[in-house]
């Protein structure tokens, strides 16, 4: 099963959504949906699935900035809004969600958060005027324009011949340890933002890396960039933000994987997962 | 040769660079560097090459932020700092540096502009106020953290056979062509991105993709990410930011290549050449 918010039935149409009229024209389809969140996350419908408003709905509801472009499914418009309302475990909602429509969630979570704390521009300080359907910021006093970010990180499976070393923070469900992971820096490649992470968290020096898969990630806006990384032999020391970091057996591993985080949460919700079974195969 | 700006020298001391006492020795050390920019780019030092200044003379010229701290070198501190003068060309100067120092010149290049930009928080335009040496800011207002911005880009050597589709952006040197790229866009995975730049920029479906290698590339703050990917056969139209796209032989890739690049950049300057170069190896 693909990875959870991959696979976007969405058509960006990057070539169009400069031109207002073209976007006016979008939000008089009647095809056209609204998927209205707050605080990131999708208000319930009257199924109690994400709720969907059409454009008359979402515009009488809709706080700053509006009703944000998100893509053209099949040619139908989805649009995002955030509006008042007790919304739904953002989580839940995308485990549960069909894998399109997570994508969708996904994309309009990043999109609104985005927007949510870029009222003003951080060149200037001016209140940023909203264009290209959402897109683009732009600020009219100083002129500069502000995209939405993702921000790259990178999550990595590293192991030492058959022995996986695996962290763990303070707060997680009892016997919970993951894949290392971290923000990339400027200045740096993937490999070798892999290398400086393990060497944080762990202490353990890598020795390889190879790229495998990644996941856009909406909490709010990561890309995650999985990798599986050789690391040289030696005691991990929790650093960071792990309060332990040890090695796993492929035994204990597969445990963790079969049991403590089938219960965390479905097999292809996080490429840390995909990593694991990689690895389990390699 | 290793891609310009990959292999930095630098220990980004994220587990240490939080604690202000800490910093605070580092512009005490004797041994530590300021790198001198104006608009991004380096001053040149009374050889020409990048100016390097103490502590003390960069705190007499800094413009804000002020110092910025980089990393270590073999234990000695690099920071950066803007200030007021006459630049070097940056790609010139980056493309003449030793290697580390063009690795260095690359995130000090990035972090100042991120900071050029970033006096004020976006979320309620109030003035930030710089924290852990340069690489985190905090609204003393709204309580808001900002971290430095990785713009992550797909660059793809896009390919049917032995055939590559090229493209070239109006104003570039006559028979330059390069490698198709742009920035990815929030709910895309790598691939994703990469097949819907190829189709915006040509028209061309992607069938397949790749991943090759990534590279820091600071104009002012993307990560490449190079990929090789297959595109289905057709006429390329070009679109988006180019003025033409068209197919490549073998051997019309391979004269650009030795030719038309060559005059255009070191082999070595960025990922789009190491695609191009993968690509006719293969």
């Amino acid at each position: 099963m693909d990875l959870t918010f991959t696979r976007s039935p969405l058509d960006h149409a990057g070539l169009f959504r400069g031109d207002p009229d073209w976007i006016d024209g979008l939000m008089a389809d009647p095809s056209a949906r609204v998927l209205a969140l707050s605080g990131g996350a999708p208000l319930p419908g009257p199924d109690g699935a994400p709720l969907a408003l059409t454009v008359p709905e979402a515009q009488a509801r809709a706080l700053p900035p509006g009703l944000v472009f998100l893509g053209l499914e099949d040619g139908a418009p989805w649009f995002a809004a955030t509006v008042e309302g007790e919304a739904l475990d953002f989580r839940r909602a995308a485990m549960t969600a069909p894998p399109g429509l997570a994508a969708i969630m996904g994309r309009a979570r990043s999109m609104l958060m985005w927007h949510g704390r870029r009222r003003f521009c951080s060149n200037c300080g001016a209140e940023n005027t909203v264009r290209d359907g959402g897109a683009r910021l732009v600020c009219p006093s100083c002129g500069m324009e502000h995209f939405p970010r993702t921000d790259p990180s990178v999550i990595m499976l590293a192991h030492h011949g058959d022995r996986a070393v695996l962290g763990r923070q303070p707060g997680w469900p009892e016997g919970m340890y993951a894949t290392l992971a971290g923000f990339m820096e400027p200045g740096e490649t993937i490999e070798e933002a892999c290398a400086r992470e393990v060497f944080e968290e762990t202490g353990l020096r890598v020795t390889a890396a190879r790229y495998v898969a990644s996941q856009p990630w909406p909490f709010p806006s990561s890309l995650m960039i999985g990798l599986i990384a050789e690391v040289a032999d030696g005691a991990p020391v929790a650093r960071d933000d792990l309060e332990d970091a040890r090695w796993f057996t492929r035994a204990e591993t597969r445990v963790l994987y079969e049991d403590v985080m089938a219960r965390w949460a479905p097999p292809h919700f996080s490429v840390s997962r995909l990593l694991i079974e990689t690895w389990l195969k390699m």
